[in-house]
């Protein structure tokens, strides 16, 4: 039976640590977190169903607050999904909520934003407890200089630069609202808050701000950087495991 | 050659995340961090030698300043120490600072005091990232009433009630400096700071709070438990892999 036919659409919050795994979209003699899901969802519901991720996580990227919908005929209470999923699931994903939405949503082509976190570990030693999830740079870090180039950052720009060569996205302009980013302990800690983000747009942020950080290039180079558009001029990409996709925004959450 | 008369002292800071291994104190047959540690210095100096921890930390607990130290004739720069064992440790342990000392410092009975944290999980699902740090407890904890009740164990005490049952240790008296209980994010982070804890103390003392923190026993509770010397008095153990050591405190430090 096709999705369009079954009766209700069910969505799910997603957390991950996706340091097993081969990042979110289903992919041949890989494990991935969109197979595993999919999997648990036939166990629970006897259902071969599409799982409709908001965002493709790359391998070793984690997620607190992923997004996904299913179509089922299933009557399990939509809240009830989340405990049954989990039970099927291995521990180092969970689904945080699970309701039932409208018919017409999606979960990528209906989110409004979307929230990343990104952590640098800058010990001169790396802090063996978060090592799956920080990206080790024993350099010292200017945070003032990387705050300042963050700035010309915000707003909506072009940001062809930032997007991983290869990418066929034609439409590359985007919005960012905000980008905070704070020392806590030895780790420098990035959240980016954005309408949409191109394909490895935060990591190769995160690689140009922290070549900022450590002296590599001037702060007053991002404006020129954004301008030209060429990846080739940007930094370079900030590894996998650093990341956290924290939230995907939608008009309910305004 | 015997300890006594090796030329030098070094101590060691260490971190670990103790989630696989059977504690820090050496056994037959199964994977300790003093042993990991022990061999890898072994492979650095050539020498077979002992390892004097400041605390002997159970089966999944994990230490961000663990310290320990041992006696060596090698000629290596003290601060050499850390890199080289690096190079020759497993991931999940590293040393943080190497530094020659007095050859009369001894890591357990020159230590002044330590600092331990312990977190707890309250989300009604546990965070993935951090399953291997924290305890989950899916119910709601009234922190007001968990600081309550921990502010009567600051000061001298005697601490049996919060003692393993088993353990031979005679004078249990301790002095508790600071407890600091905050949340962050679906956690709550306690963090103890004392001249020395009996055996699983501060595992016994997260248990018992907790309890008060669900309504399963009264703040007023506390000062009673305390005073009955009773382990059968107090809460159940916390689970280990939410403990981290935090840091030892010697008179340098003061």
């Amino acid at each position: 039976m096709s999705n369009s036919v079954k009766k209700r659409n069910i969505r799910l919050v997603i957390a991950y640590k996706g340091t097993h795994y081969a990042g979110w979209q289903i992919q041949k003699n890989a494990i991935t977190v969109e197979a595993t899901v999919k999997a648990a969802i036939k166990t629970v519901t006897g259902e071969d169903t599409t799982v409709y991720g908001a965002g493709r996580t790359d391998a070793g990227v984690h997620a607190l607050g992923q997004t996904a919908n299913f179509f089922t005929d299933s009557s399990i209470p939509a809240e009830r999904f989340a405990p049954a999923l989990n039970a099927n699931l291995p521990g180092d994903i969970r689904i945080v909520a699970s309701e039932q939405v409208s018919k017409t949503f999606h979960s990528r082509f209906c989110a409004k934003g979307k929230i990343y976190s990104y952590r640098i570990d800058t010990g001169e030693v790396y802090n063996p407890l978060f090592s799956d999830l920080a990206w080790h740079l024993r350099y010292p870090l200017n945070i003032d200089k990387m705050i300042a180039a963050s700035r010309c950052l915000i707003g909506e720009h072009d940001f062809r630069c930032f997007m991983a060569s290869g990418s066929s996205v034609k439409d590359t302009v985007r919005t960012i609202e905000a980008i905070d980013i704070k020392e806590q302990d030895q780790f420098i800690i990035l959240t980016f808050k954005g309408d949409g983000f191109l394909y490895h747009m935060v990591r190769i942020i995160v690689g140009t701000l922290s070549e900022i950080g450590m002296g590599m290039r001037e702060v007053d180079e991002m404006p020129s950087i954004l301008a030209l558009r060429d990846r080739l001029k940007a930094g370079k990409t900030a590894p996998a495991k650093g990341l956290i996709m924290e939230k995907v925004i939608y008009e309910s959450d305004e």
